[in-house]
């Protein structure tokens, strides 16, 4: 497996980070080839703009997605969008290792994504979920929470952690091909007690090691909706955002 | 009604920048006073970081929620975090505007909550939900999609528009205690035809004209969880991420 680990922590010496470095420790020790983009170490910048651009097909206007499809095209991101472009398709496991922020990941992710899950080899034309520009590949989620499991299970007073992630694993990653493993959660990493955050860490790196027989989270193929962009009426939903109707 | 505005597009000339515009016209029209966090034009800086804060109270190891709860009690915030946070507790009602990038908002809007939305002020030992700092204000999203309408609701390919915001309406704003007013979403901008987006603008200022009406985000009161986090058994769960649970 070649795994891309992408980290988003601002403390060099995090819980993340020990969770970062037994994900590339355990992954190089069972034979994987492991690159890391360490976002903070990197000064990645988050913002997408029109300076990602080389050339532009559209001077007067940013339409920052269809800048995108001409730069795959001719091959003029701007250097640090090329370069992680070239990693993620280098790669055919993706790790995202990340405190869990205001239900989602730091800025400093999502506009990793932002600029470089581009419209026309990630997604676009070339279709979404299973007809995604990931298919065939895998990825998964790694986050630490301040929340105790209660909180983030079922009926749970922050609602269920697969709500909250919804918007990554499914539109994001699922959503760009991905199939998507079952996370790894460290919950309340601030709150519990030395060891049991301790015990965070072989546990995660027996996730890592369990990779073939993880569950895979469920998604619906494009096959199974209409012309009018609906599962079919004989399709059971199997994922949160196709489950949920609003109470009348 | 103090109405502050939070821009995030790139292009000036955009059609978010046209709702944005649409925003101010009415809401001052209806005798509102109005400000904009316009983030692109300040280039605000979306990456949380040490540096937020003029002094450290922990300046070993970086704990970001901690120097927040620090820095609320001292006023020790760097001035740009400063400013929005005077800006938010100044509101009443919270508008962003932003088109939907990845199921959630563009990076450089994620940063300003995550450094601006501070602990011991929006959030923290206060409480959350109905205790949270925010409560007794409301905030609503005003979003463009890609999307078709059948795309983003029930059964939709992409999943409901509820499950899609549910970390950023549950999981931001109503966590902080505001009342989520009932979103106003431009679907498929860049696919209808002229008339049809045009006439968004409008359906926008009625949307905004109709503020005290306009339904409300259902959600779950502190006093409905049981010491075990979980809502209590006689509640019916009346939110997306509380009626959810995994297909066995």
């Amino acid at each position: 497996v070649k795994a891309l680990i992408v980290h988003a922590h601002p403390e060099p010496t995090s819980f993340n980070a020990r969770l970062l470095d037994t994900a590339v420790t355990t992954l190089t020790e069972a034979g994987h080839e492991v690159q890391v983009s360490d976002l903070y170490a990197m000064r990645w910048d988050p913002v997408a703009s029109g300076a990602d651009f080389l050339e532009r097909r559209f001077p007067d206007q940013l339409q920052y997605d269809r800048e995108q499809k001409t730069a795959v095209a001719q091959r003029t991101f701007r250097a640090d969008v090329a370069e992680e472009i070239e990693k993620v398709v280098w790669c055919d496991l993706l790790v995202l290792q990340f405190p869990l922020w205001w239900y989602s990941v730091p800025a400093i992710m999502k506009g990793w994504f932002d600029r470089v899950f581009v419209n026309g080899l990630m997604y676009g034309a070339l279709g979404r979920f299973d007809q995604g520009g990931m298919a065939g590949r895998r990825a998964m989620v790694s986050t630490t929470t301040g929340a105790f499991p209660g909180m983030v299970g079922e009926r749970g007073v922050m609602g269920h952690l697969d709500a909250i992630l919804w918007h990554l694993e499914y539109g994001t990653l699922a959503y760009s091909g991905f199939t998507v493993l079952e996370r790894f959660v460290g919950n309340a990493v601030r709150y519990v007690d030395d060891e049991t955050r301790e015990g965070y860490l072989p546990a995660y790196a027996d996730h890592l090691r369990r990779l073939e027989e993880l569950p895979v989270m469920p998604t619906h193929a494009n096959a199974e909706f209409g012309p009018d962009f609906a599962l079919l009426p004989d399709v059971e939903p199997r994922t949160l955002g196709h489950s949920w109707s609003r109470p009348r």
